[in-house]
This record gives C-alpha cells, structure tokens and sequence, in this order.
C-alpha cells in the first residue's frame, strides 16, 4: 500500500465534508463531536483515536503529523479514519481538537490550530506540565472581526507508558485513568463540561485543578519519580544487570521513556521538581542514617510508611 | 476439614517412609531427590513447592512450618504432598531441604535441620543476603562418630515479588530467573552440580558466585532499590496519591514489600548498601545540578544513559 495514495485519497474525504453542520460551542455532549483532530500521532494521540473509535464509531477521526511513518501506523491500527500531513486542512472541520505534540511544542501548535480551525472549535493537549502553556495561551482566540474565537482548555491525561509511539497505543489507555484539566475563571462552564465529557467518552475520570497546583502535585508524584528512576539506571554498572530482578525492573521502567520528552518536562516544571527531589532526599537521607546508625526501629518505622503509602494505592 | 486431622494424617505419610533408599550425596541428578523438604512456606518456599511438583510430580514435597494456616494454604494450593509443624520429623526422611525463613533465622534454622536429617542430605536457603550465612555456617556438618553429615551450600533465588506468602506462590515464579549458588572451596563438585540440577528444575537458570561478591552486587541491584523505592513511597503525601500513574505506581512497587524481610537484609548488607546509596546519590546529584543550572544538554545526557541502561534490559 502507497502511503501517498492513502493520504491523498483519505485527504479528499476530508475535503468533501466542508459543508456539514458544525456543532455550536455550547451544545455540550461528546455524542455532537463528529469530527475530532488529533494533531501528533505518538502514543497519547493513537491511543486517544484508538479509545474515541471504540465508543463513538461513527465518529470521524482526523490524524495529523509531520511524520509520514506515524500517520501510516495509526490508520493501519484504526486509530484513525482519515489522515493529513497538512495542520490548517486537518482542523478546519473538526469540533474538537487535540494536540498531543511533546510539550514543548504545545502552544505554538494550539496557535496554529486556531488559525484554522471553526470559531466554535475547543482545543485541548495532552501536555504534562500545564502552568506555562495555559499562560502562553489565552484562553479564548479572537477572530479577525473580533467576534469570539475558538476556545483552549489544557487538558493532562495521567495515562502513559516508557513506550511511545503509534504502535505502542491501546484503547483502554484511559480507562479509569485520571484527567486533570486546567480551566482558567474566564472559561465558560460549558465548555468545561465539553471538555469533560470528551475525555469520559475515552474512559477516564476528569479533575479540575489549577494549572500551577497541577504542576506541583505532578512534580511529586511523576515527574521527580522520572528522575529517581533514571538515576538509578544511570548510577547501575551495566555488568550488573544480569542480577537485577522484578525490584530494579519496576523502580526504573520509567527511565526508558523517550529522553527528550522528559527534558522538556523536567525544564518546564524545573522549580517544582528540584523541591521535590529535595524532599524525596530528606526522606532518603533518613534512611541512611537510620542504618548508618544501625538504628533498627528508626529503620522499620521507615520502612512501614513506605508500605503503608504504596499500600493505600494497591497494585 | 480440620487442619489438626490433616496435619497427623499427613505425618503418618512421612513416617512410613523411614525404610525407603536415600540417594547418596555424590548421585547428581533431581530425578534422584525423591522427598524434599521445604522450611517456610511463604511465597518463595510455597512457589519452590509448585515448581517441583510441576517439574516431578512424583516428588515427594514436605511443608514445614511452624505457622499452621500457611502449611493449610500450601496443601490446597497443591504445593506440598505433605506438611508437619514438627521440623524434626518433617526433614528426616528428605534428600535436599530448602530454608525458605526470613535471611535472620535461616542459619539457625539450617543448624537445626543438619541435626535432623540424614548424612547423605542436601541443605541449601533462598535468603537474599550471603556472606553472614555462609560464615555463620561450615560448608559441612559432622555426624557424632565424626564422618561426613549432610552438606550446607547457600542460595538466592533472583525471584519474588512485593506480595508475600503462599497465597502469593506461583509455580513459574523461578522460571528464567537467576539463582545464584554461593559454594565455598570446601564444598565437592558433585553436590554443587547437584544443587544446579534442583534449581534448573524448577526452571531457573544457575550462577555460582563467592557470597561477598554476591552481596555487593544484590546491594546495587536489589537492597538499595529498595530503599529508594520505599524512600519515594514514605515522601509522597497520601492527598497526592490519586494523582499517581504508572509511573509513581511502578518505581515504588517493591516498597509494599514486607518491612520485617526487608530490615533483616538491609542491616546484613549494611556498608554494601550505605555504599550503593551513596553512588545512586552522586547520580541523583548530578541530575539536580544540571537541571538546576538548566544545562540542557548535560541533562540529556543523564536521561539517555538512564534510557539506555534500562533499554538493555527489556521490559
């Protein structure tokens, strides 16, 4: 099969739906999205189209990418159902769009998708850190005639894996899975609601949070864990491994996340991450010094809250 | 059932044995074991039974606890053949006897097993740590009239789980996995290949290591995992437990493991383990600094050895 053909012939379809009613911002139910963009076709954005395809079939899924190999995999995968390597084309009919580029990409790709998407489009992401693409970002564009433009709401889906790309997606990525999404007070509770229901139709639970809240609890609970994870790979002799079991297999999964992802991440929420670290440190040096001193209770006691925590979360 | 009735109708088994050909010490090959003891039934012992008696389901399997409702839970899981609360009388008969007790009982246990069995017997453990034990212990026990008792040669099999318990037991749990044998100079040829044979068996996959070396080793790969892992557990506040993913879930995985298990091991390995921290911690400084100077490519550089430290693993 010859990829350029597919593209082109999936793109007609695309131009021939041009003169289909749009649904209005306020009307709410995922049951009116027939036409959802997902820009980026990495693990997040198949898996987002794999998820949508299964509880909404009739919906029409549009990929867009710069790369060839990946649209070619989530069509191959039914991710999607039509596929673009042009952005402004690939937006200009859809309700909703979803832009899951790495995040330090995100807003610039947002602005671009407002210069073509419909004024009664909501766009949302994918990203991971929040706090600086939602202050990048009005939350609403304006059109040329200053009427009210189509709406941005940051969206973080806390679902993922240290694999990546189309191959890699799964449409129960977000099942029962956490989304937080980070309205500012000028948002309408509409669109909110949209926004919500888009990602329940995927799966998941939804939250609410403040973009900076957001980042701070993540730095906790992600984005430190990623730089724990690698240092412990790192800090490992390879001569070692072949004694390593299921404990160091676990504890540094993560550490074989796409590096330059996390680069990103780790740059975007770097005060955050470095308070973190620094507490999980505290926290590390106490052990330390616990079986330094041969302090067997100081030590269990430790030991305990650890369980204790991981316990409360289950397997 | 009534687990008394079970436990002496049990017994009464083993006891008409006592006239049966116990294979001598230099015979080699598993098919050869046709009774063995196992002492603990937690996961490991309770999986070393499922094994065996996957492997050889001729094999007779003697549970020894001093734990009733473990020794009830590994019958019905079928993972003994028989079961006592009597050591004594539950490794007489047996031609190899594993000590699965937490790493702080098992040379004791082992002392009293050698009393116990015959003189053609083979004794080995499955503790994680090695060089106390196998100091704490002669390679061989002397019977009263001073010729050769029954033979002492440690083992850690590279395999469990952050579950404990024979309710947890698995009869794949060792398949593929490393178990590395600990034989001192003292100890013959045929009972170190005798000891490979029982573990390849139950289908893992044998190195023979000097105990220090071992422990070394397990402190980078295995003990201080741990504590980093339940380090990051006992640091994460209980409110941002629901905004975890697999991330979080996957680095402190091994941290719901048992506190008391793991207090012993780490203050039997202590200076190998304070050793490990402090190289874990010199790479978790290094990540800081660059992130906190924003050395972009420096911080590159340490997520993609972590990556590629990890990536040389598998999944």
């Amino acid at each position: 099969m010859n990829f350029d053909d597919l593209s082109v012939r999936r793109f007609v379809t695309i131009g021939r739906r041009s003169g289909r009613t749009v649904p209005t911002r306020t009307s709410g139910l995922m049951a009116d999205e027939r036409t959802v963009a997902v820009v980026g076709m990495g693990l997040i954005g198949a898996s987002i189209g794999l998820a949508l395809r299964r509880a909404r079939p009739a919906c029409q899924v549009v990929g867009v990418s710069r790369r060839q190999s990946s649209l070619q995999t989530a069509l191959r995968r039914g991710a999607v159902t039509e596929v673009t390597l042009d952005l402004a084309a690939g937006v200009r009919h859809a309700s909703l769009i979803v832009v899951c580029t790495p995040v330090g990409l995100v807003a610039g790709q947002v602005r671009e998708v407002a210069g073509h998407c419909t004024r009664q489009a909501l766009i949302t992401d994918a990203g991971s850190t929040k706090q600086r693409i939602v202050t990048e970002l009005p939350g609403c564009f304006r059109g040329p005639d200053g009427g009210a433009g189509p709406v941005f709401i940051g969206s973080h889906p806390l679902a993922g894996s240290e694999k990546s790309g189309a191959e890699a997606a799964r449409e129960d990525l977000f099942d029962e899975r956490l989304v937080v999404i980070t309205p500012t007070p000028e948002h309408a509770e509409p669109d909110v609601r949209r926004l919500t229901d888009f990602w329940q139709t995927l799966g998941a639970r939804v939250r609410v949070m403040e973009p900076a809240e957001h980042d701070a609890v993540l730095a906790r609970t992600s984005h430190a864990p990623h730089v724990i994870a690698a240092a412990l790979a790192a800090a490992t002799d390879e001569r070692d491994l072949p004694l390593t079991a299921g404990g160091w297999r676990d504890t540094t999964r993560i550490a074989a996340g796409d590096p330059e992802m996390w680069l990103q991440i780790l740059c975007d929420n770097r005060d955050h991450v470095l308070k973190s670290l620094g507490e999980f440190g505290k926290k590390l040096s106490a052990f330390q010094q616990a079986l330094s001193n041969g302090d067997q209770a100081r030590l269990r006691e430790l030991l305990e809250t650890g369980k204790t925590r991981r316990d409360a979360l289950g397997s």
